[in-house]
């Protein structure tokens, strides 16, 4: 199935499970929606922590269609599922966030380490959340992302179990792409970055760490949420963890460029052409 | 003169001039200072267009000090001019903007193509506008930036005439400063980008082109002024064309990677050290 037709069923309630197996080799993305008056500072704290927050697309305040990562995707129903946030608190997990939306919110779409899950498995790398069918594990770490005005928090990452001798292998084909957070940040012995129980993960689900693996930890996309909680606003939604927006992209469209900045130039461009026209 | 050290007399009052010819080697830049309920809108337009607005730094809402590109500069005095706008249009030309400023403006640092002046010049290659002791002429062309919100205008550009046989390594050599609008935009034919007059420009100083000389076009971080023309804000401040911001950076830092980012890293890195630490 295309990422269309997958969106689709997701939009009509058919879908409602984390994305990790779906659309393999199409880039998956994270979900923030902000007040217009947050937006300014939470694009600030996305340019300041590059790793879990690099920035795929922002909608126009009030559009709650894409038009970069795919052409007029609907933001309030084409997710499995969203959380609603009040004050930093979740109050709802629902699949359709139409009735939540408001004129002056602005969606931004941050790239998701799933994109790379398929280019794994096509090396012949297992990935254990797929394998065992759960959603992938996520910590929240001692590590402080870089703050912006009222967004702050600890950097959250997810979690991959690799066996010894592919830790190499799996740095150096995650780090091709750093718009989907790109190599890890953190290989084995967990306390280091201030993980406590690798089996109670904060948000996701555990997975079985086998003999001769290592942990390996990439910044993860949830770092928002941890920061939506510090700043408190009125209302937020975001995507629920491992819950995402699976894009029109293939894996291999995004490089190591500025992945904004070539779409803007790219649009630009078409713009230009048009106006010569 | 160390960059500290010329900025201190531009404070004084001892240094009114355009910069091309300052503190050869160091990066200078391009400013523009907005109330901070426009500063999303104008992030995003930065972000849209890269070539004429490599973002540098932005300051938190009121405060007036850099902290990335120097160390406790003061933006409201360290430039040797400035323009105030009103609703779109000049009001004022200071050298001083500490009675405009207010408690929520945000300012942003730009890169700027007298950055590069000085690497040319090491080559053996001329720079007219600094060999004329004029400030570098700048027109606005018809090719229109991406816009964003109230933010749209074309793209402004700055000249260098160049001999046709060096064009390529001033290519080559500018492009390697992305963050300083990197390679032209164009070279050759002024009328293809819509400047009827190459003798005319719109924005600083006409400089001489002699036979054998190409006319090479530079995108240019006075784009943001021709936009905030269009938005109209009740207030604004920029630096007046040519008068730029000299910073501490020096040009070889400036590198191919995004470099908001790389600084934010690395100030995440020195938090986390002094967390753990």
């Amino acid at each position: 199935m295309s990422p269309a037709e997958v969106r689709r069923r997701i939009a009509r309630g058919e879908i409602t499970t984390p994305t990790a197996d779906l659309c393999p080799g199409y880039v998956q993305a994270n979900l923030v929606v902000l007040p217009k008056e947050a937006a300014f500072e939470f694009l600030l704290f996305c340019l300041r922590n590059p790793r879990p927050c690099p920035l795929l697309e922002v909608t126009e305040p009030g559009d709650p269609y894409t038009r970069v990562v795919a052409e007029g995707a609907d933001l309030r129903t084409e997710l499995p599922r969203y959380r609603v946030w009040q004050h930093g608190k979740v109050v709802a997990e629902p699949t359709d966030v139409t009735s939540w939306w408001t004129d002056d919110m602005v969606a931004f779409l941050l790239g998701c380490s799933f994109t790379f899950d398929g280019v794994l498995m096509q090396a012949g790398i297992g990935v254990r959340h797929v394998e065992m069918g759960r959603n992938v594990p996520m910590y929240r770490t001692k590590v402080e992302a870089a703050p912006a005005g009222r967004f702050r928090g600890p950097l959250v990452v997810s979690m991959r179990p690799v066996p010894r001798e592919l830790v190499p292998k799996v740095v150096e084909l995650s780090g091709r792409y750093p718009m989907a957070h790109g190599a890890p940040v953190h290989v084995g012995e967990p306390q280091a970055i201030g993980i406590r129980d690798i089996n109670r993960p904060d948000y996701g689900e555990a997975v079985e760490l086998r003999p001769g693996e290592e942990p390996v930890f990439w910044a993860c996309g949830v770092t928002p949420q941890a920061a939506i909680e510090a700043a408190g606003l009125e209302l937020a939604i975001t995507h629920a963890p491992g819950h995402m927006f699976i894009t029109d992209l293939k894996a291999e469209e995004l490089d190591r460029k500025a992945f904004l900045s070539q779409v803007c130039m790219q649009l630009q461009h078409k713009e230009e052409v048009n106006e010569q026209g």
